[in-house]
């Protein structure tokens, strides 16, 4: 796990069924890598606002923007990406180990995540400081 | 589920974590009476659009409007009720046996369904006609 890089990263392809009424992308089965066990959204976000800055120990995640844009800045204590999601068929999955940081949203924009587990802040690895050594494997 | 009735629909307060830079509402554990196993949205819908006219023979969904707003006309055979969504914290659970029509979408909204079961095109009823019939005990 504390070995995941930035090169880990996924962009998954969401099906998507384009229809004059409104198009509609379905999660199920093997569309992620992992069963669905929490779903939760970012919303009201303000334009200006940062969010995440932390990683996690075993649980995966994937991020959907269903509305507007963001960026996620992503970073394994030896690169970093930032990634544009703007599009409500394109996933982005994080492996573990992966520090991330929300920014650059959109008015209005929303984010849905998926995860692979329930709650769990002892999942959470929410100190950089903590991440150099969780990436040293030294903690 | 032949007999469910729209006294049955209800509506689930999903937590909301309010914050300054965004809220977050979380789905896991018992927040909804199912497991998922279908995550799906539906976007870029034209404000004059209609979706949805059918039933579920034995799946849940729950209906979220995470952007915007829509309505949706629920209609158990005898009973015709109309609930408009536009919380992201508030969700809409839709027994079996229960005829749904989405409309009244507003520009840019986003609904989020979460199903308890993965697709079956046979666990839905699509014609009306077929509907009246489920109720009677007749399909």
């Amino acid at each position: 796990m504390i070995n995941k890089t930035i090169k880990d990263i996924r962009i998954i392809d969401i099906p998507k069924i384009t229809d004059p009424r409104g198009n509609i992308s379905v999660i199920e089965k093997s569309t992620l890598p992992f069963d669905i066990k929490r779903v939760y959204y970012l919303y009201d976000v303000p334009c200006d606002a940062s969010r995440g800055g932390h990683a996690h120990k075993l649980q995966l995640e994937a991020l959907i923007a269903l509305s507007g844009s963001f960026e996620v800045k992503l970073n394994d204590g030896e690169n970093v990406k930032t990634i544009m999601l703007n599009k409500p068929n394109k996933g982005l999955l994080i492996p573990v180990g992966v520090w991330r940081e929300l920014e650059n949203f959109s008015s209005g924009s929303v984010c849905l995540v998926m995860a692979s587990d329930v709650f769990d802040e002892d999942d959470y690895i929410r100190d950089y400081n903590d991440f150099k050594l969780f990436k040293r494997g030294n903690i």
